[in-house]
């Protein structure tokens, strides 16, 4: 059994596992907070801490342990190993030797990958995309992100940067994105986007199981809320997952017409929704497309939920440390 | 040295050419009309027979030939090889054993490629994409053709149907497109949607050198009639093709996020335009993209001109027969 460290460096959370990379699974994790704010050193000396601590607590010893993967929430310079920018951390994020520093102070063998291509390698080597060679997996949380894998391989692109899907132009007149475009798929299909959805329901006095199911408090307006409410039948809660399936299936489309996936995986928080979002996305998609055979897209949930992401890590530094490029 | 023959099936002529793909050079073609009316046995015949003549009117013998690649424009089923559906070409072509009649007429192995694959494979091993692992063509004329190379590999999907990059859907509410999609990327780029405008602003009394140049008869107003009107000046014209561009660059800019190509490659008759089209869509794209290093993808013309898809067909001829899958 190969063990690694599959870590997960969160705005909030700081969280590690270790992974038995040959099932693709998870023999114990822990989190702590990321406490952001006190600065990249504090954060990556906890990050290290916490996988000693998290490697003792499992019951092993380091040399039962043969690397660490870090699922990281931006841009990378994978041949480097650092960050280049992080826009949803704290502080400044330009330029961090992150694989090093935490190589150095675990005496691991430590690799980097942005956080929704580790999901991606964990979806595709033990879940929804295990046995497709072309797939493409959207992450739905607080931020779009995604990833690629073509004909076999995940698809990197400069220093790890290709496979931003929440990020593609969807409507070049769209509303501004957070990383500086517009009309980004993320302005459509990221849980602030709908729940924004929501709270604009309410606010504009639309008769709308949403407004009793939040009390009438814009705050506690989540995602979440309007999939209950639309599956208690509320038709704004519904048009709401509509709306944000249909752009989900704008994006599928054009990826149909240019990478042409066997199975699109959609996955993260907002994708709880399940079939409220699938079901128009799939039509959208069917729809849209004529010059390749649409019908054989699939378009399926993720099969490993929230550990996706620690187990795509460890897998991917199982990858890379047993097979260097 | 390796000699193939690269044919090309268009809508209009068939032509087959002797390619030297170690050099990737055309050492002699032909062409004949296709004459798609008599139906699709009497067009492969007439293929057939232009192969024959070409091999010994270029001096060789059959068995100096090591193979025929043929450049589809359509949708086929790569393994068994037939055409699919081929939109631009008269009459049923759907099923058609295009690869085995030529194989058995001709007697030489033979392998089939949509022919905007072929000009993408043509400039990824001798022309604007060499040196490149990951490229994106984009093949503008009648239509808007495309492929991709990913990870050094024609990436091809469900029977060669990936990289149909004119049929991304650049806006959901566009016009309605040939393929039966809305607002894809071929009704703003190709050949007809720019001439279209030019009729456009000629139609409606716009003080434009198109009208002169055209001396008022619109069948005479083409992408090169247009080009000429902005290189002289012409606002107009210069509108134009900023926006056909600004559309390419949207598309470049999807490109960039999802399989981020280090060189994106313009080609077919529209490029003639040159930087008239190539300047707004680096503009467009270096505009629009903030999440990977946009500054390194380079957008440039074709080098191999119309040969790309003779040189092309023969060159995946080669690597198909050299080391068939």
């Amino acid at each position: 059994m190969q063990k690694f460290i599959g870590c997960d460096l969160g705005g909030t959370n700081l969280r590690a596992a270790v992974v038995d990379v040959d099932a693709g699974t998870v023999i114990f994790q822990q989190s702590v907070p990321t406490l952001a704010r006190q600065g990249h050193d504090a954060v990556m000396k906890r990050m290290a801490d916490l996988i000693e601590h998290t490697i003792h607590r499992a019951g092993f010893s380091k040399k039962e342990i043969q690397g660490i993967g870090i699922g990281v929430p931006g841009v990378l310079d994978l041949e480097k190993g650092e960050t280049t920018f992080l826009p949803n951390l704290y502080g400044n994020w330009r330029q961090v030797p992150l694989r090093d520093t935490i190589q150095l102070q675990t005496d691991l063998p430590t690799s980097l990958l942005n956080d929704a291509r580790a999901i991606t390698v964990g979806e595709w080597k033990y879940g929804a995309g295990k046995d497709f060679d072309t797939i493409a997996v959207f992450t739905l949380g607080t931020g779009v992100g995604g990833g690629l894998v073509v004909d076999g391989k995940l698809h990197l692109g400069f220093g790890g940067s290709a496979g931003e899907l929440g990020h593609m132009t969807i409507n070049f007149d769209g509303p501004r994105c957070g990383c500086g475009n517009y009309g980004c798929l993320e302005t459509y299909a990221s849980g602030p986007a709908i729940a924004s959805l929501g709270i604009k329901a309410v606010v504009q006095g639309l008769t709308t199981q949403i407004g009793e199911l939040c009390q009438y408090d814009l705050n506690r307006i989540t995602p979440a809320l309007i999939a209950q409410a639309a599956r208690e039948g509320d038709p704004i809660a519904q048009d709401i997952y509509k709306q944000a399936g249909y752009y989900l299936g704008i994006a599928a489309a054009i990826l149909c017409a240019s990478v042409s996936p066997k199975r699109i995986i959609v996955t993260g928080g907002v994708a709880n929704a399940g079939e409220l979002l699938l079901e128009p996305m799939r039509k959208t998609m069917r729809e849209r497309v004529f010059i390749m055979p649409v019908e054989r897209v699939e378009i399926v949930l993720g099969q490993l939920g929230d550990n996706a992401g620690v187990i795509g890590s460890a897998s991917w530094a199982a990858l890379n440390i047993n097979s260097p490029k």
